[in-house]
């Protein structure tokens, strides 16, 4: 028994069903009152458990690994946002399109969890801690896109989402 | 016991000392392998465990609370950035100025965690994940900085600092 144990307990999960086209999170009744103000908000970030990967958890996985998008890099866990890590906790901006506090029902316009995926938190999303203007890519990610919203033309384009598929 | 229970366990510690200017993370020796790369990189979002509150854990903790930067306001906490929260993950995202895998020593141009904070996870700040360009902030936060860069020269004005000491 490790005393520097941290325990969670998830507050929701993630319900995906893409021929729908819906990324919904459904938040546990007891906290649902903690929504109360983030229909105002345009974007939050979620912070999900990545239980569902070939190497649950990563506790036990390689620290350095390959990236699927930059042939022969290799780079540590912890600069990159593979799920294997040793606290596969995955964070995800997502933009809101709609909040019902009553039913615990959060709808996104997209989220790179699985169904059934455990929800941890929901953070509104706040330029002032957020937005970095002037962050740059590493080296291997150039040419990357340099917002969320460019992201979703650049692996609209069938040819790129086919690198990472 | 809740079946659900995710454990996580720390992979390093916050060093701050103020009257130095130091926002330090010191990564445990087992996981320094992880940070291969990251010097490659400009910023990163720290996970950290927020345990040094007043009401720790904030599993007890109200679910609506008082907004003390916008007064009279009161929202749940996944509308907010209180670390009294379910689950008390704080996220902050730094500006990285060095990176030393030997020693596992990263230093940070700021972090608003305590000194002794358990570090959960780092990630690479990416443009096409973390950069919402157009992200707007819900009406109690109006006219609040835009960036992480324009935060610096806000809060650095005495009297806007007076209303969050």
């Amino acid at each position: 028994m490790d005393e520097n144990r941290i325990e969670l307990t998830p507050v929701g999960t993630v319900e995906i069903d893409e021929s729908q086209g819906q990324y919904r999170l459904k938040i546990e009744e007891v906290y649902r009152p903690a929504l109360r103000g983030l229909d105002s908000c345009t974007h939050a970030i979620i912070l999900w458990w990545a239980d569902q990967l070939d190497n649950p958890g990563g506790r036990d996985g390689d620290l350095v690994v390959d990236l699927p998008y930059a042939p022969g890099v290799q780079t540590g866990v912890f600069a990159n946002r593979s799920q294997a890590r040793p606290n596969p906790i995955a964070i995800t901006t997502a933009y809101l399109l709609n909040v019902d506090e009553e039913t615990g029902t959060i709808d996104l316009a997209w989220i790179d969890a699985f169904d059934g995926t455990p929800v941890l938190d929901i953070k509104p999303y706040l330029p002032m801690s957020d937005l970095v203007r002037d962050a740059e890519y590493p080296g291997w990610l150039e040419g990357f896109p340099a917002s969320l919203e460019d992201a979703a033309a650049f692996f609209a384009d069938p040819e790129i989402a086919a690198k990472f598929s």
